[in-house]
């Protein structure tokens, strides 16, 4: 089912995230995006630190999009998701979500991102380690 | 021809652009995709503040994706281009790429961003002001 | 005794947070601060935005000092400390401090924050409503 | 004369640098007076990047304050100086102004800035190699 690989993280917004529109500047869900992403190497015991210092490996976006239904506002709790939708050698994608509340709150935002493991040394591809990511992954 | 729209701005890469990764942070190219677009409006002569203050108008930003072929670095001047792609009702469209060291440097990051115009009371789509993006627009 | 009065909040550090130095870009730190200042209003159940939208106040930082001793690196879970060290008219001042850890852990920075309460139309200064802050504050 | 010392820079607001009160976020003035120092250094000749990669030195802020006059908004044009007030081994402190419009428009912000020569591996202060900052400095 769908809700078993559901994995999220809240997010508080500041003023820092917020500009003069009164609403969460755009860029900043992007940064909000990834903090879920880095939770959920966490979650699975992937520390990017370690990855980085004992193989040398480390993850860089390829290509991400966001759409905007509705706007996020200055002291939200907002519930951000990070699903993987595919692994392929190097690359794997997440599905990513914004919900204003909880994960059944309003949804604000719906994106992606995409991203690859490279050779910190020479910056080119290489598989990721078996198991890295786990089994259902 | 291509190059008569096209529009760019420079953009300086400084510390606070970078991450620990050596490289600019990826969500950062969207704040300079940004700077372009308020650029390329003010190149038009519109300038929002008084769009905001005299009309009530506002833009925001309704879809946006980027490809990241390269990585950008610190003192890095980056050419960020903003060309008008598509433009019906109160929805217009860039087409944007990042490069270095020019218009003509290499391709960093191709993407684009629609936004929409809005009511700043309301937040309901209205029909641009005619004429406000100009005769090519 | 000191400790009654010490509030703080963690804050991981993510890749937002760092520059190609390794390390935390220093101007994030004081977002830091400030999230660490709004979380203690709130534990005082002082909702900013109520006391704009209800009362027309709203806070402005005015004047802030941080000294850096080490530096905070990707993945750090820092405690980020507040404490209400003067409290006069309109104004108010924040001692603060980041330590890697937890409170006890290595004292990382320390500095502090003045903040003004200004009536949001005419941005004068007002007087902090009574007991706004607390009877210990 | 005090104007043959003065350097500036400018710097335009967008989105990206205000936040939800209608004014640039107080740490923003940080990363421009950022971008003013590294602008500064770029003017005396000193690559960052060279310094780094064929000197392994580095610079890392030890303290920094800021007060805060009047609030910068979006699309204004920021004048933010660098000047060197102090050079003492391995460390050296600017002053730093925020001014709108230009080097005679209305003061903003008023600080100062301290920074210390390290070296990139051990994270030790090293003086300052001779001559790297003029000989007025």
């Amino acid at each position: 089912m769908e809700c078993m690989n559901r994995f999220s993280i809240d997010v508080r917004v500041y003023w820092e995230d917020t500009d003069a529109q009164g609403v969460v500047y755009y860029a900043n869900y992007f940064r909000f995006m990834e903090r879920a992403r880095s939770e959920w190497l966490r979650a699975r015991g992937v520390s990017q630190t370690a990855l980085l210092s004992e193989q040398g490996l480390m993850f860089a976006v390829v290509d991400t999009a966001l759409k905007f239904f509705l706007p996020a506002r200055f002291d939200d709790v907002l519930d951000i998701s990070a699903q993987l939708a595919e692994l392929r050698g190097a690359r794997f994608r997440f599905d990513q979500e914004i919900r204003r509340g909880g994960p059944g709150g309003e949804l604000l935002c719906q994106g992606h991102c995409q991203a690859a493991c490279l050779d910190a040394t020479t910056y080119r591809p290489r598989r990721l380690p078996q198991g890295l990511l786990g089994d259902n992954a």
